[in-house]
């Protein structure tokens, strides 16, 4: 996967401001993790509420900041972090006030879409999509924090139209902030993060839904949860602003793996309904054995 | 639920003496919070093997052990912290070394084959169900810990044919370690376990199960999976020699559950085919307002 960006510790020539576009907890972890591991370019954050562009800028995140996307022709890299339904249209917008060499990026966890419109529709734009897999349940720019990327993967996506110049300056963008990068083509990376990530939010929001709806003589059944309900549905508290545009811009793939997990689920109900205890045993086992493969992977 | 043994610090009349059968977590948890809470009674270990009961000791959990039951006749209260299917058994066996006036109790996560087992089987045992809500996905002594009950629901059978001594009794030794009891009929705590507790263990080993069936182009999809696959399945790392029989006695109740499950999951999968953006953005919406009332519970 190393390719000559790979370890590159100095920006790219010509990468002396980057902007970033939406500054919530991806945006904003990444302002401070390119100021904590020495970038010393300029940091420009634009965005819509002056109020969370002022904070970024309190914690560090950024060195100055604008509510309209004019600023946009003082960088040489911009960083999209917004919601995945609107990503395309922010890009077009910006992409009006920048210089031709300036090279566009996002952060969003679905990538066909935004893609295959970028090509379409701003063919002059040199956009490469990019997701780090990194972040939290909570979104914003006050739970921002340098090391988010660490370790994290983050897939540059790949394809015979790529623009390498450009594919070459967002990798260093990544490593340079401690991610592991991977080179995925966009309808690849969208399968795999059904199964990954879009899948397990949604089931933990389902069983929000089933718990919360348990109660027995009066004691809600959510109240007798331990630390295994909490964790299993940690991510269900990610906001619906976010998550609702991912799951519904990646709709095919999501409801191919929730309904694989429906079927996982209906044939482990009837071995129990039909008292097959071998059965369930080996089951549970070999998740347990899966389980323990991943964790040091994830 | 506050009762005249709420709050008494100092053991009943008469227990000076409590036996753990099966020092693994919450047993050996169990002795190290009853030290460090300032028992002065006894703390005896029994079990099959000698290497753990020493480690038992090593750590401070207990004074002193015996791989044979006869020794329970030393004890006045008695825990049983064995896989749920083999707890009646273990309970004849120890019964037959016990005097009249001892004290049994159990800590499985499944209650109504167990209650009803002794009432049919061992008529003249003093036995009283509980369960400490508190655990983790590592099963043995060496992790036990004297804070694991801080806080922690537990709940502690209840029902016509209840001996009201030994569940004050057993009520006190909980509250001393500092759990939060809760007076519940064995048949509801199975199905409201089923929902808080056995259910998120099934899904997130479900989880396991359709996320490593993935694979794009050689890139297995759990390999991108980030904090969020991994806390949703941490609880699937528990040992299926405890698990098995937790949901397979338990096997009404979960099933029910697993099936309203499946069939939330079926629910979603169609609104996301039919592209229902407003119904799937809702119902996203409403699983993490429901995840943030409990956040503070669990």
């Amino acid at each position: 996967m190393a390719d000559d960006t790979t370890g590159q510790d100095s920006a790219p020539a010509g990468v002396r401001a980057i902007a970033l576009y939406g500054v919530g907890l991806i945006n904003g972890s990444l302002g401070l993790a390119l100021r904590a591991r020495g970038f010393d370019g300029r940091i420009i954050g634009i965005g819509r509420r002056e109020c969370t562009l002022q904070l970024a800028a309190n914690r560090g995140a950024i060195d100055s900041y604008a509510t309209t996307p004019d600023t946009v022709a003082e960088a040489d890299l911009v960083i999209v972090g917004t919601p995945v339904d609107v990503t395309a249209s922010v890009l077009g917008d910006l992409a009006e006030h920048a210089r031709p060499a300036t090279i566009f990026s996002d952060v969003g966890s679905v990538k066909a879409g935004v893609v295959a419109e970028c090509a379409a529709r701003l063919p002059a734009i040199r956009f490469v999509g990019a997701h780090p897999i990194a972040g939290s349940e909570r979104s914003s720019v006050e739970h921002a924090r340098a090391e988010l990327f660490d370790g994290a993967k983050c897939i540059v996506t790949t394809g015979p139209q790529a623009d390498h110049g450009a594919t070459a300056v967002v990798r260093w963008m990544w490593e340079f902030v401690g991610a592991d990068v991977m080179a995925v083509p966009p309808d690849a990376h969208d399968v795999l993060l059904a199964a990954s990530s879009h899948l397990p939010h949604v089931v933990a929001t389902a069983l929000m839904h089933v718990v919360c709806g348990k109660a027995y003589d009066g004691v809600p059944a959510a109240r007798l949860g331990g630390a295994g309900l909490r964790d299993t549905t940690r991510v269900a508290l990610g906001s619906s602003d976010i998550w609702t545009p991912i799951v519904t811009s990646n709709s095919e793939p999501v409801a191919a793996m929730v309904e694989r997990m429906a079927d996982e689920l209906a044939q482990l109900a009837s071995r129990l309904r039909r008292g097959d205890v071998t059965a369930v045993g080996a089951w549970l086992e070999r998740g347990r054995e899966l389980r323990a493969e991943i964790t040091d992977d994830i």
